[in-house]
């Protein structure tokens, strides 16, 4: 337990207090563990498809009739701008969606049998089982929508799962996880915990955990995974420092404003943010200040307020690293076309780079606020080596019009999704979603994770009367 | 040929005799039916995977000790030069590899249950079972691969198969029936007939067949398609005319050769055969004339020559046809570039033909010939319009470099693929392969056609003790 | 044009007519096809998949509004008792949203390259596209449901469609494709023809056709395929004369309602009623007698009475047929142990036969009325090829508790499902459906539908940068 | 063993020195990972799938001339009796071909798009890419069919493999590695390292390293698995305790030898072997000495013998932990029914403990040795939770001609796969196989580990020209 028992939630914006919660103490932990555990382990009380998938339609009804409600709530806790947040909550309610329709693709296959004489006289078949309880860390920046990623998986593929979101915006999460007790859930299939990070470590790493989901840094995930319990399986999404490959053929106006959505959409602090665009030289100068003239034209400010593009970072002390690190690039030679400061204690101003060097730290790491970085290149294959040279992987993208580049550039990309002519934030909830090598584990979309969250039983039947 | 019984083989590039068979009477047509019908109808008696398996290995090692017997005999009585004979010889013995291999692929899959109130306490899935007797009708223009295509399929699927080869080649499917008696497989499984083409339709209309695997021209095809016994699927495969588009950023380098090969492979008699290049005017009578220039350095010849590049027409009457449909072109206002010309009973000059009339039989029609038509474009909407304007579609092409016309082409040509920066007549015998409307039904591809050669059956097992 | 051109609906309990429609000419009709085909000519004119998704959420919600309404309809031009009318109606409304669901299924997958050295450089993958006009003939004993299954998965597959609905039973499908309008469905997407049969013949083989669907009487449906244009594809649902094995150590309790429901549900007029069932000689006798008793205990009449269970048949020259066909096998030794006479006009007694020879019609034909034959069997393997011995091969069932007999049953019966202690009428809206053999062609059930309704288009990207 | 530099192979039944190996230092491990890390970063020589086929085809074929030599080795040095070891040399080579034909089945698939506004003018796919540098970590009980499992998969997939055998068996490893050698895989693709645990846990945590696949204790691969590099995946396969319920309807006579097989089989020294047999109270008792008795006539002695059925424990040390294991249970009351004892240095008798108490080791942990337990129960509720209550969860089995029953128990085992009617070490190379909870993580099998040794790869082209 720390030295409080409350969690004050501030509003990123303004300081403001909005909301105070109880926080969960060890024993409050232990039972809601063991609540989850023992639900999993009493098949006869397991909930069947058809009442789970009316529960998921109910949910979903219930939240369209709380758009409003919901996108403020996201937007204030979690400092994304009303507009972005409303996106936030109507994929959120499609997220519900394609989670109540992937219940009737967890399916089995048929392994053959008789392909060799030792496997005559046999029928072989799997199905797809439940993996156990899920345990779900979050993240402050989609506070709605992840949660919807990281529960509603969980308890459309017939699994127990417990909710930890992140700290700074547990609004939303409690908001959603009323909708569902509204909507049916019964008791203790889906519940949320706050509480320290001692006792979320304690959630992660128990042994009656049987999946572990976590969005978050890359640090606090690759320790857990190591400490996790034997058996216990993960999925990890972490960080990235997404790269753009841009031809010289590129469709500059199509081009320029995917950019800069993908690079300043919610200050940035997304892990497929758009921080790392290698130019051909010949358009490298001109496309970067364009970029500097469009973000100059953001407006940043209230997320509450419906104008504004660009809202606060999630803590100040996010302001003092993003302007630290633009400090070192422009020390270090970078040239600085526009932003660079900071327009209050969470609010920075949207920031384009020039050529910063590949040794400092906005070059080397995830950036996560409003800041873009263009660097000149004259071989592509050279740019391409640099895009891939981070230990992080996740999404990239490429801008030509020129088939055989485009393909090439996929191919050579080390990502887990390439974009052709788009920005690298493009995502779709049902789409494969994660990060490569230190970017993460798993795959996420919601599709992907509900697979993750079931595993197969083969069966196999034996009779002589079989061919 | 129907009023002996004798089969006459001739050399379509001398007239030469090379063979006589004897053709089959109707008794023992009926024999081989019955044969084939009493195999299906006993169970007990059916092959299991393993050793269809084992009997197909050893026949593709049969094959690979006779590839140059077989490329002779493909070569001499199809008229396909040496070279490309080969080629064919060496997909055959792949396309045994291929359906050795899909046994394994041949699975059901669990249906999902309890999705409603109504279908709780069951378990579902489904088995492919082989669907019956197969007769294959072939054609002979590959006188070997497409026998593989038409008969290993349903031996690897577990049907008994009978195996009409052309009239005119029955030379290679009578050595390869041959190959798989010798690799062990047992009497009945693989039945080859020669009979007229009345006795031909009785085979394809009998009940007891139950899937007719047709290639050859349309107008038989349809025909014999609706004259079926009521329960008698069907896979036909017909001729095109095969489209290409031509953007004017075309690597013109790089695609000449694609275009000659894919315009005059086999004399054009491939019913994927490039016929029709619509070229974007600012290159089109350059593209025209190159391809004519291309043309006319073409060696045509002597099949059996290791230097040919371009053989024979399969028969006399298919010169005279060639001829006129040329002349009525160029009577019509077509430019002849090239060619025009019979070189003697069966050979016929690669022909390149320049803004061919829409309404000549050239531009209407499947030309199975040596005849290539381009045409220039101003408007691309409209050339593709004109692409798809015949009932043929089957394969097509563009060439471009821009990645935006490129994918509008592919979707807006009416094809069963199109091809980017290739030629029409690209295949290779694992990818889906066939004509839509008029062109064909049902897809080949060993795959696709070993499929569609078994038959799904559900088994639902209902039980109170499942969930 | 028939004689009349108002097609009047008489309710088949009473004969009391319930409404005049208007039919159609044949000038109406092209103008039908026209639209329908003009629509899907235009490319740029389809609609996008969200749209569709959008229409039928909301066509969906207008039938859950409508429950009483759309059954009354169904259960009063249809004959089927108010109870299974309103089975019918959920189920239907089930259906519009499986096919809503299944838009996202509709998709390609890579064609793998590189496997021989001629297919380097390459990169191919499959999309499905929608086939084109798809036209649909129905029948009426589901008068809303077979709609759904022949309408709904046209739309959601992104084809026009015409739908013909049973001149007995149009109401329903008026009343669906008035919801259709409602919900969004743009003019021409969705178009109803009332008409003579042969205009229905017309519409079937219009080449601008692309797919025929037909659900009805095998006599009509091979007769329509052997006339189908070139090109068009179809999906046949014909009858059945379900049999069923039943071995002595069977759960009688439990058996014994599932035949009973199974045999004379909607008056036995459904193609997988169960029709003949073939029981161990053990206990064959005492099973039919429990089945008699439980028939005789089964209310007929008025489908408008909500606790009517067995209504009356579509037309009264059916009562005349079933009540000569019952003669029929009695005279030739049939055992009668309840039932074999008319109530009314239209209403039949719910009958059950022992021992009826096997070469009496209602042991050779589909009976499609309340009439159940039970076999006693002695030998288990003669009795599963009596089974398997008509032309018919649709549903199946097996009632035992022994896994090897189950399983030795499930591969012999020649049918496309084959239930295990369950009866042979048992479907889900999304499970394959069809009959195999004489009993029609292609797969139904939505998913099967909607698949059977698109068709692939492989492209191939050639690329010297490709590996 | 690590403070030398030459690894000793001793052969376990006689402990003769069959031959000396040498140990590699840190040195050359950090060349050869390196190796391995640099074949993978440059895309340009990765090996084309058709090269791939073809080396994997000679190397099948090249096994094949060399199966007795192969048997003897794997014998020799693992100790599993020549007969069941030519069983393991025979699946190797099939496992060659497994891995061969799944390089054709690594295909992505369309993602698709327009589902939402947001998503229209996309086209998507995945490809799958091999994952990276993978390094195997093998066990001794299948000396040559682990070593292809580990090797293979990732050479057919792509990927540079670098093989560390157990210390106890590397002879199969190093004649199955100049085995590929002479195929021709080139040089780094697939590298055998001999070294100590240190270095060993050094090359399973390198983060030049992707994937890990590791066959051994429990112990050693969770520990490894906390210490990966972040980013690097696993697969392990641990130990079980196979549980098995027999109904009291199982087939005595047709259930018997398999048990026997799946108990003694290499003395039990496989992760699926019959531990743990449940058997209903009436036929507990006459099963257990049934099987005491057939246990009794198993031929124990020298596995190079043709008629040895049980052969040698792979240590000393593990004689010595089985006697313990065993005595413990006798002295708290299990009824021992044959065996118990040593008979040499490494070889002990089949044991067949009637009843032991649940908390004892031969209860509670893996045996791996020659022993199994009969169990008497009275509820298979009871049964079933027991079965279940270990943590280890890997192969299972139930035995009964009850539909039921088996289905029931089918669902309610906590196992992998579940055999019904078959013993539980049942494997088929192509089957998914592998550990839950405890037991391991990942899926082995061919096909399995090779999809596990690529990752998708998602290619988003958007284009105002798609639809």
């Amino acid at each position: 337990m720390s030295d409080t028992n409350k969690l004050k939630v501030h509003s990123p914006y303004d300081q403001q207090l909005i909301k105070e919660l109880p926080m969960m103490d060890g024993a409050a932990l232990e039972k809601i563990i063991q609540t989850a555990y023992e639900l999993f382990q009493d098949q006869s009380g397991w909930i069947a498809p058809y009442k789970r998938i009316a529960i998921l339609e109910k949910a979903r009804q219930l939240m369209e009739g709380k758009v409003e409600e919901l996108t403020k709530t996201a937007a204030q806790e979690g400092g994304k701008p009303y507009k972005d947040s409303k996106v936030e909550v109507l994929r959120a309610i499609n997220g519900v969606k394609i989670a109540t329709e992937e219940i009737s693709q967890l399916r089995g296959e048929q392994v053959p049998m008789g392909l060799t004489a030792a496997s005559v006289n046999r029928l072989a078949f799997t199905i797809r089982e439940p993996i156990g309880v899920v345990a779900s860390i979050s993240a402050f920046n989609h506070p709605l929508n992840l949660i919807v990623h990281q529960t509603i998986t969980a308890f459309a593929a017939g699994c127990p799962v417990i909710i930890k979101p992140a700290s700074t915006t547990p609004l939303s999460c409690e908001a959603f996880v009323a909708i569902l007790k509204e909507a049916g859930v019964p008791d203790g299939w889906v519940q949320m915990v706050l509480c320290t990070n001692e006792l979320t470590e304690k959630l992660a790493t128990d042994k009656r955990v049987n999946f572990l989901s976590f969005i978050g840094s890359g640090k606090i995930g690759w320790y857990l995974k190591s400490k996790l319990a034997p058996g216990t399986r993960c999925a990890l999404e972490h960080g990235g420092a997404a790269p753009v490959i841009v031809e010289q053929d590129a469709d500059m106006e199509d081009m320029l404003p995917l950019l800069v959505k993908g690079g300043f959409y919610h200050a940035g602090q997304v892990c497929v943010s758009v921080q790392k665009v290698f130019v051909h030289e010949k358009i490298a100068k001109k496309l970067a200040q364009d970029m500097a003239t469009a973000a100059k034209k953001l407006k940043v400010g209230d997320p509450l307020d419906e104008a504004t593009e660009v809202g606060p970072l999630i803590r100040t002390g996010e302001v003092d690293r993003v302007e630290e690190w633009v400090k070192e690039a422009v020390e270090s030679g970078a040239e600085l076309l526009c932003g660079g400061k900071r327009i209050s204690d969470t609010c920075f101003e949207p920031t384009v780079l020039f050529n910063p060097p590949h040794d400092v730290r906005v070059s080397k790491e995830e950036i996560f606020g409003p800041v873009v970085c263009v660097y000149s290149y004259t071989n592509r294959e050279k740019a391409i080596k640099l895009a891939n040279s981070l230990e992080y992987h996740f999404q990239a993208a490429v801008f030509t019009r020129d088939i055989d580049l485009a393909l090439d550039t996929v191919q050579k990309l080390n990502a887990t999704a390439v974009m052709v002519n788009d920005h690298t934030a493009f995502r779709v909830d049902w789409m494969p979603f994660g990060g490569r090598d230190a970017s993460g584990e798993g795959l996420g979309g919601i599709p992907h994770s509900m697979h993750d969250m079931t595993r197969e039983k083969l069966m196999v039947f034996r009779s002589k009367m079989l061919p």
